[in-house]
């Protein structure tokens, strides 16, 4: 295949080494600065640096913008993209994008099929991606009325380059558990390092402080994007957060000790059942 | 040096298994069930099996019990121990403690110095106790008054088992830092983990989900002690993280996109600065 991976940041760069390393695929990295297209040139990240207009020589289409810049991405070059050829973003968020990428793949006759590679690090850009990010990840599928045999195409090529398992699922589906297991870890980090606290932690943490803090490292500007356009589920998330959090407090302040071994007892048995 | 370690759980176990890797110190251990202390003798990680009575050849006393249990034990055992041995705890809580432990040496006639080993895992008791718990880690001392040629002792001693760093501060101190590095996130990880969607996890998540939920895995009891006998710190730490939250929450309420992105700007900032 001729695959064209627009935006090479950590994710789009991750996927060219990754694609590189597992199978002979034609790889074309799209880039808005010359600079990073060219080292992904020499690392052998790409075979070639494309255009827009190379986009009529790719199978496979892979789109690792922000949510919003893939819909204008594609508004403004569909017309170069082979008939029937797949379309897929990497995007945190589904029902933002997808129905309007859909009406697209309808406008330009190509295949569009929403996927969110569950693989990330608390640093962005090029320089930190690898050909190992996706060992083992799960890859979320949102077919969007793709037909299943390009679906499984997307699937089998997504196992071929070392992702461990495929999730199918729906758009509302995603971003529901999306706005659980990825958004609220991030907006806890952020509000957990602006304590007073946290700058003289140095000597008095572990493991529990870097784990909670790791991805406050985070890119505010993607980040802000993908939470308000995911607000109602993360809203939702969040003020189950809060109220969990706040009968922990109110146990605490109540000196309350068997409230207190319940609720933690109650967290416990969670990860229990699920064998973490 | 002759070397007691009393409750052979992770952290007593560690120490164990630790000192007899890079000392050739006498270790004995002094355990309530016979059980876990005949296979720590098998694993080489003891010497020799102790009992109260014992204390009176050790030089060193490490206390590796809930912090309540410590007071008890010292009060009922104080008397076997050898006058100016050293007597260290390993508790997550040292106002709650330090005091009385301090008012017991003066009344034995040995020398308490407050410690805490800065290393854990989400997994408790003997059998995840392991040599390389320690590698690196910070060891914080609360002198508590001790001579400080005694404490100066107390921390080559752990510098030499393999611990990175000592660091020297009062009870207050350290109630207040743990209090954020290390009760919060546990308080976060089991408010994380009962939300409804959190069975549903698989295939979904990803590292973010997995370092936030790790330590949900709690000794519900031993932590009930931990956040009660550290009350004022940990609320006080609980409110301003509510109150991150909720202008979090609040900003993307309003669909404010500049406030939203400076919260998170400022997250990004404080590990920025911090080198994280």
């Amino acid at each position: 295949m001729n695959i064209a991976v627009i935006g090479l940041g950590i994710i789009g760069g991750s996927y060219c080494k990754t694609i590189k390393k597992h199978t002979n695929h034609h790889v074309i990295g799209v880039n808005r600065s010359a600079e990073v297209a060219e080292r992904a040139l020499s690392d052998g990240a790409v075979d070639e640096i494309g255009t827009a207009e190379s986009l009529g020589k790719a199978d496979l289409i892979i789109l690792c913008m922000y949510p919003g810049a893939c819909i204008d991405y594609i508004s403004a070059n569909g017309k170069y993209i082979k008939k029937g050829a797949i379309v897929t973003d990497s995007s945190g968020i589904k029902r933002a994008i997808c129905p309007q990428l859909e009406e697209l793949s309808r406008e330009f006759g190509f295949v569009f099929i929403g996927s969110h590679p569950m693989a990330g690090k608390e640093k962005n850009g090029y320089e930190v991606s690898d050909d190992s990010l996706f060992d083992g990840a799960s890859f979320i599928i949102t077919p969007c009325g793709a037909p299943p045999e390009r679906v499984e195409q997307l699937s089998d090529f997504a196992l071929s380059i070392g992702f461990g398992t495929v999730k199918i699922t729906t758009p509302e589906e995603h971003d529901r558990m999306i706005a659980f297991t990825s958004q609220l870890p991030h907006v806890l980090a952020c509000s957990y390092v602006l304590s007073p606290s946290c700058p003289n932690h140095d000597g008095f943490s572990a493991g529990s402080y870097r784990d909670v803090s790791r991805v406050a490292n985070i890119n505010s500007k993607l980040w802000s994007e993908l939470f308000l356009e995911n607000r109602e589920p993360l809203i939702e998330e969040l003020d189950i957060l809060i109220k969990n959090i706040t009968n922990i407090i109110d146990s605490i302040k109540n000196n309350d000790k068997a409230a207190l071994e319940e609720l933690l007892e109650q967290g416990h048995l969670v990860k229990q059942r699920l064998g973490e």
